[in-house]
């Protein structure tokens, strides 16, 4: 077979980059060392700035540039909190913390005070993206304003939405956006789900993406399980054009993951869980004594992201206190496949392996899809 | 490239089958026409025979022999009973039947009535595959006894154990298996955990296979979520040796699955979703009525098999009455890929499409094993 080279293709061709493979954003905790190191490689690096202000943005955004010259990705939550966040009160964050009251106590933490919400606009985090040019903007939890998207697209701003489901892979087709992040069951964070619940969207990889791909004409990439090239070539023959890991990317020093995250998953062998307890939103983490306690049934949870505020408190401290047990860790169901500690050491690796066989099978894959669609 | 055939390895070698294209087994509704047709083409044939008698499984076998000269598997479940099912009275009865009540009044049907649980035991069942010889005996929900693997090898009967999860592998393995179906969250009907809870066991199929090819030496046959060529392909990226695909199946008409079943599941796009609801133990079929009033909080579920004998009652009565929408139909998240209404013709065009990039893949996968476990 002669193939043309399997790192050429509709999506790295819109985003400008070498090699399709993205890291995933960590709302939270993202780095710009890491993302700028997985751009700088040739990939996509991803920075998650849904819990910044405006101005903070500004600054990370320039720092990623004083870091880079490709391309990255900007990501934020379109829906920034959940029915009931501005009528939660205060009896409802006292019965929350209720539950947590024995983990402050042995961390000898202060308990949380209680303060009414006080909402981020989404609107102004995306003003920073638009007026800052940024090359991506990637998006979960919705579909942004048809203003927002068609302002990115006179500004050349690539978007990328993510959809748990195929029904919202073809509702963000119908936007416009120019490519679908197919986010399976296995991936760790926050579930995007926005057509119906998290719960009720769960779809594995394995099943999501082909499903996916046969519903929209937008390239698609691939989320959720990808650890290394098994996973890479089999999301390429699965019909995805690009690749998103997240977990992996996590141990990496300079990621913005707390030394006992990492080093949890540095150890392996974890198992992981969904949760609502640590933000309010359904969400995949490595399963300890503070996921356990908090999915008893009857636990109260906040809706997002009041859950979330009084989960920081407790992480502060459980990190202080060296307690992994304690605080959330994301991560993916991919978390015991090999993990990276040096990004162009692992993605050069990586991007050797997939290329002993990805030619021929991306040809493959999209003859396939040719000859299916015109049948 | 010069590749020995994809579909010479390890596993159709111990099977003494043309293609590693297993059927999965249906249990409660399994047909002797599909399993004689799929190993007539050259892939292994399954027959889940848990629900039945000795007396019947005798039958079964000798019906499919005299439909076949090709090996076939017989499916069994190591464990026939959930903890409470010998205990659970007919006030357990009587409060589960209640969440049922309505639907019982709609369809015309009569309530059915209490019985005290009488137990099939799983030892008499495999006798009978012991004594007749089968090639090959699958089973899920646990390791048999020592001397019951021990009778299989020194009779040449082939087994295959069902993991959920790295541990289970592991386990089937010290078990001296000859093979691991390795059963990710996508798959429909049951869940076969037998380490944890079922529902502390999910792990989807992109994640699942890798990580237990990577801790047994047995061949690993992926199982959840593969519909087609690409699912297929996928399968032997990530390093298994031997493909299960069960939905697919279930459209044939002669497939064991009700009219209504099949209609349901060619008519697409269905949404499945997981329950305990349809018999007792997690399984996954499509999401309807009945499966959204089971998963209601509160509505009593009674052990397994006694929640499945009275959903059976409702089942009869509502395929009577044309209902769908009241009758448990299995199905995994697959169900929204092509189907299969013609074995041989379904089987063809698969092994042809899988055959255009499988030789390469295979080797790739299979070097690539061996280069990591020497590193």
């Amino acid at each position: 077979m002669t193939s043309a080279p399997w790192n050429r293709n509709r999506l790295t061709a819109k985003l400008g980059i070498e090699y399709p493979i993205i890291q995933g954003p960590f709302g939270g905790f993202s780095s710009q060392r890491l993302t700028a190191a997985v751009s700088n490689f040739g990939g996509l690096g991803s920075f998650g700035a849904n819990s910044l202000t405006p101005e903070a943005i500004k600054d990370v955004i320039a720092e990623i540039r004083s870091l880079t010259s490709k391309p990255f990705a900007m990501n934020l939550w379109v829906s920034m909190e959940d029915a009931g966040a501005r009528t939660s009160d205060e009896n409802a964050f006292k019965r929350s913390l209720a539950a947590l009251a024995a983990h402050f106590t042995a961390l000898g933490a202060p308990y949380p005070i209680y303060k009414p919400f006080s909402p981020i606009r989404v609107e102004d985090q995306v003003r920073v993206l638009l007026d800052t040019k940024v090359p991506v903007f990637s998006f979960v939890f919705g579909i942004p304003p048809k203003e927002i998207l068609q302002e990115c697209r006179s500004k050349n701003i690539v978007t990328i939405g993510v959809a748990t489901t195929p029904d919202e892979a073809i509702a963000l087709e119908q936007a416009g956006v120019d490519a679908i992040a197919a986010s399976g069951f296995e991936a760790g964070g926050h579930r995007g789900s926005f057509l119906r619940s998290a719960e009720d969207s769960l779809t594995g990889t394995f099943s999501l993406i082909p499903q996916i791909v046969d519903v929209v004409d937008v390239p698609v990439i691939a989320a959720g399980g990808i650890g290394d090239a098994r996973g890479a070539i089999a999301a390429l023959a699965l019909g995805a054009e690009g690749l998103q890991m997240g977990t992996a990317f996590l141990t990496y020093e300079g990621s913005g993951a707390s030394r006992l995250h990492r080093e949890t998953l540095l150890r392996k062998y974890v198992r992981t869980g969904l949760t609502r307890g640590f933000t309010g939103r359904l969400a995949r983490g490595v399963r300890n004594h503070l996921m356990e306690d908090l999915n008893q049934k009857g636990t109260e949870i906040l809706p997002y992201p009041l859950q979330r505020g009084i989960i920081r408190n407790l992480t502060a401290a459980a990190e202080a206190a060296g307690r992994p047990d304690l605080m959330p860790m994301w991560a993916g169901q991919g978390a015991n496949l090999p993990s990276c500690t040096d990004v162009p050491a692992f993605l050069n690796d990586l991007v050797q392996e997939i290329s002993e066989i990805a030619g021929p099978v991306v040809e493959w894959s999209a003859s396939r899809r040719h000859k299916h669609s015109n049948s």
